[in-house]
């Protein structure tokens, strides 16, 4: 258990690098009698492949999911899911330039020193390409909550440049390339981004997931929070900094009449008359949307020229070349979709174990 | 493990309630042969404890903690460490108004929406009692971890106000009540505190924790990283909103040769020229400093009357009356960092497991 | 978790040395709203309490187990269960010559090799006084299977003599010291036992438990089955060198028709002509009674003096003094019943949380 | 988690059905620059392969493994390794006649109750052949133990002939197509099984596995002792009823100076006089062999008819056909070897992990 695996009951181990023979992951705990097919993982997979607009990596992963076991006639059985992307697009001469260069941003030096060997090709485990397994595992997730929770991305900021929220609209999200729900916003990125990459640049972005449908009474005190296990769940993201749930960082400025969310019968109903809490409230879901933010860094890999050190330390220069995203943020939305899925799933059925029903 | 216990090979699982006889929590895993006595976890506890200044709550626990196992003759015998604090002063009196009411930005509606029950004395479970425990385990873990790392918090910022960052002196934080590292700030935030006592009202705040001294190289890909078992340490505690690392949310509007920390060797060493990564790469340590910020709400509880519904399902207003911090931010800093030592002391035990010495 | 835990799901952490102030557990996990009190768990701690009958420790151990939270106004509430048990009768005088001298058969050259450090004060850690958390913790597990499942232990072997199979009575097992479901072999075994202590010496014995009333479909494939979670808990307590599960060792020399259960249907339900598989195949349970028997090592201490070391690596003579049980498996069979109720709760919760209801 | 993983720092998790595409695992915790290839773990697959002998099922399993991650360059990297087999064998048609059916001794109604669903080709999830991923995963506990610890296995009698422990000679073992370490005993098992295979029966058989050059000091009291583990981890191999260590059941029959193993000092160490103990004491081991027992029932399909019922509720008889091993226990021996080592590459971790060195 060195950190491959998320989740307690609905858990999934993965593994892979990125210029391996294949990725893939177990999903163990997944309840039986699920329709499940390699279509409804596919879906969600393409979402995430690069190579749909200029403003993603043009590397080319067709990412096509073969589901090994744990289904059985259209019907997922209750035993383990082997699921496994054969990688085909690895064009290791790329990065023989980098092997004994750590870049700076890339975990190129801490794999090393930790371990004292890595895979330096495409970044190996530290690659960004593990993320298709999340939005893999994620998928069957989703047929867990079934079709009443819903848990939607969008992008919300994109380098210093945010959405209006009095813009957002969820049918644009499935519109422009960056998952925004601010057409006009989308616009500006374009053109921003254009700039970024001319320069040899990239930019940070801010993701946020919101998780309507979703029942009061999950998640669990005191540690296993439910937005304690989301905030790992986003963190373990590659290049996330931060996240906040509901009013996040804004909160600290507040006052505590302001921030508390007011409670009213609502035809026979409780109700929130405001969200601050982000649908959370001492770890446990209130039944309001679950609402998180995660911030993304900057892609590390720049075509300018950077200081760094060789594995045989020197000093050093690097410019990374090759096919890279100028904003991985972009490409986090679905991912980000996928953990927030992995993490309701899991207090689903634990809340279940406990309390029943 | 329906949530309490925290720690993979370091591990703390907790119990008590604010109002019941004791609270307690049980260590397993801890190294044997460390010097260890009641004293050199009460004194982090003392750090912790209310009632110190005007600005924290009246509530007089003296919090004495009893060390009833596995430590022998002074030192740790590699045994469960059980540690124990008697409950003196729960005034259940206090609560019985609030039997019925949910008090709103308290988990009293997603308790009884979730277990069907609940100890509604002074929040029971979901009181911030609890995190007397996280520290009095945070205290065994800094001995794991050794007078090497050292494990500070401080407060940076009250309500809207900001510390400047320019003003930071490590010594000034043991020289006022709120753990301000800028002496100035510390003077502005008694002024507004006291002027929201006097309305009724309350504050948030954001705390950093520092801890220096860590060798690079602890942490675990891909889901198990150092800054997401962080993420999700510091947002299990109670009012936490939000969490960055490094940067942070500021990260997203950063570009990527702005971001990336350069490398240089400087005496045969390897360096970092800037920590906008806040001493995690890829997961795993750098050896810079380890920087985390939370965002913490305002104390719920307020003076002022606020509308909420009853567990009756009709429409209610409650004002909480007693004993409460203003600004739970301040009593938070302890608890932060706490839990970043039970973080360390957890990876630093799972580095040894995998990779050796 | 360095092994003081057991469970998944309903979870017991344990600590707490036979000579240090007391002993203790922490059970998360239990669902709520059961009826919970002192008296419901102090009724099967009293079963294994010794100096009941010659044929036991004359050690006096009232242990009056507290509740410290996770109960409020008689019902469990979901939150971490704290039990106490504080240790009266720790004579720590009369220990001392052990300190430096291993008991053969006992733990004490193994904690001092692994630890570098022991606490020698009647075995400290490693001492069967941490058994009685186990029966606290089976208790409340016995809450949670509910009136529907009867988990009953016996004694069905001291030392070479055992029961007769054809004389069993349930009945029977209430009214002996040695809860032996024959009378004739209580009588046998008493004659047997007072000639074993004469001689300073200390005899072994087999426990049998069953399980009635438990469902068809508990237990999960493919390592955490039924049966081999059984086997870790019976395994795991003190002097138990053995585990057999239905025809257990004798299957080895079956012929398969012999050992299949053959299925028929009675009043419209399926039904098992024989139980050779003891409730359990491929892991999950069949709904008939589950069958477990757990062979129990001759009490270590004996008068008779045996060659040994001591710690400073010279050889030496010792001959345990004081109260011991001549006989362990007596005091075994509580324990052994709460081990089967701990694993039953927690796959009762597993197979909730995957498959419903 | 629905038991489908093994380990808590070295961590296997396998999927995959009889008759799927592929069977595979992920081994997680693998500490890093051990050298590895495929034909490292090839060599211990082919020892487990049918169809070697008459004694064997004649199923045609090449059982070729692909390392699919985590070995670069011949050297694990510390990421997780995914391992593959591609199922070739697998004739589906010849199971058709069990879909409705339940084959008493196999696990068809228990998986039929639980999931409401099953894979009925060839056993699907319940079929052993999953036990090829457990001796893939053990080949790299093996290298994770190190030259200094031998892990071999022995069947020590099949149905009820024993073999003579005078006789004991490892070397037989690599000789005879029973693993036998009596050369004797090997040709009464050829001749007693032939009969078996023509009465269209089947027979048990129990395995020793030994485990030489093993440290003192490895296990974790009191619920994770180091016999406990293996006991499950023995008792999860399909067709095991019954687990013993050392003397096992046979100690219940001894006196305490009769079981007690003595200790001497000997070139300036500490020995054992024997080794009733199996090695372990307190759930630590002791330095010396450690020597575990498994009882494997007869192979539950056999030619004879046998009353069964049908999932649709009727009385039926089925008497299973094709390709079976007359005697599963000698399969079983490479299988419990790997689980042995499995239990002690786990345990070495978890010993570095709290104790260094």
């Amino acid at each position: 258990m060195s950190g491959n695996g998320f989740g307690t009951l609905f858990r999934v181990t993965s593994f892979g690098e990125s210029h391996g023979p294949a990725i893939g992951c177990v999903v163990d705990g997944c309840p039986p009698r699920l329709p499940l097919a390699e279509a409804d993982i596919q879906v969600w997979l393409d979402r995430r492949r690069p190579g749909q607009s200029r403003f993603t990596t043009q590397r080319r992963e067709p990412d096509r999911v073969q589901i090994l076991s744990g289904v059985f006639e259209g019907l997922s059985t209750g035993a383990p899911i082997g699921l496994l992307i054969v990688n085909e697009d690895a064009r290791s001469k790329d990065y023989s330039a980098i092997k004994d260069t750590f870049r700076p941003g890339h975990a190129d030096f801490t794999y090393q020193t930790k371990y004292g060997i890595r895979d330096y090709r495409g970044g190996g485990r530290s690659s960004a390409r593990e993320t298709a397994m999340r939005v893999a595992a994620g998928a069957i997730a989703r047929r867990v909550l079934g079709e009443g929770m819903r848990i939607r991305g969008a992008l919300v900021q994109v380098g210093p440049h945010r959405i209006e929220r009095a813009c957002w609209d969820w049918a644009e999200v499935e519109r422009n390339p960056f998952w925004s729900p601010d057409a006009g916003a989308a616009e500006r990125w374009a053109e921003f981004l254009d700039d970024v990459r001319k320069d040899g640049s990239s930019a940070g972005g801010i993701v946020e997931v919101v998780a309507d449908g979703v029942p009061a009474g999950l998640g669990a005190p005191v540690f296993d929070r439910l937005d304690a296990d989301l905030a790992k769940a986003l963190m373990s993201i590659p290049a996330v900094k931060g996240v906040e749930i509901g009013a996040g960082f804004a909160a600290a400025a507040m006052s505590g009449p302001e921030h508390n969310d007011a409670l009213r019968m609502q035809d026979g109903r409780v109700t929130f008359l405001s969200n601050n809490a982000g649908g959370v409230l001492g770890g446990i879901t209130t039944g309001q949307p679950l609402i998180a933010r995660l911030a993304v860094k900057p892609t590390s890999s720049v075509l300018t020229p950077q200081p760094t050190v060789t594995a045989q330390g020197a000093d050093a220069e690097i410019a990374t070349k090759g096919r890279h995203d100028p904003c991985v943020a972009i490409r986090a939305v679905p991912v980000a979709e996928a953990m927030v899925a992995l993490v309701l799933a899991d207090h689903l059925l634990r809340h279940r174990a406990q309390c029943g029903g």
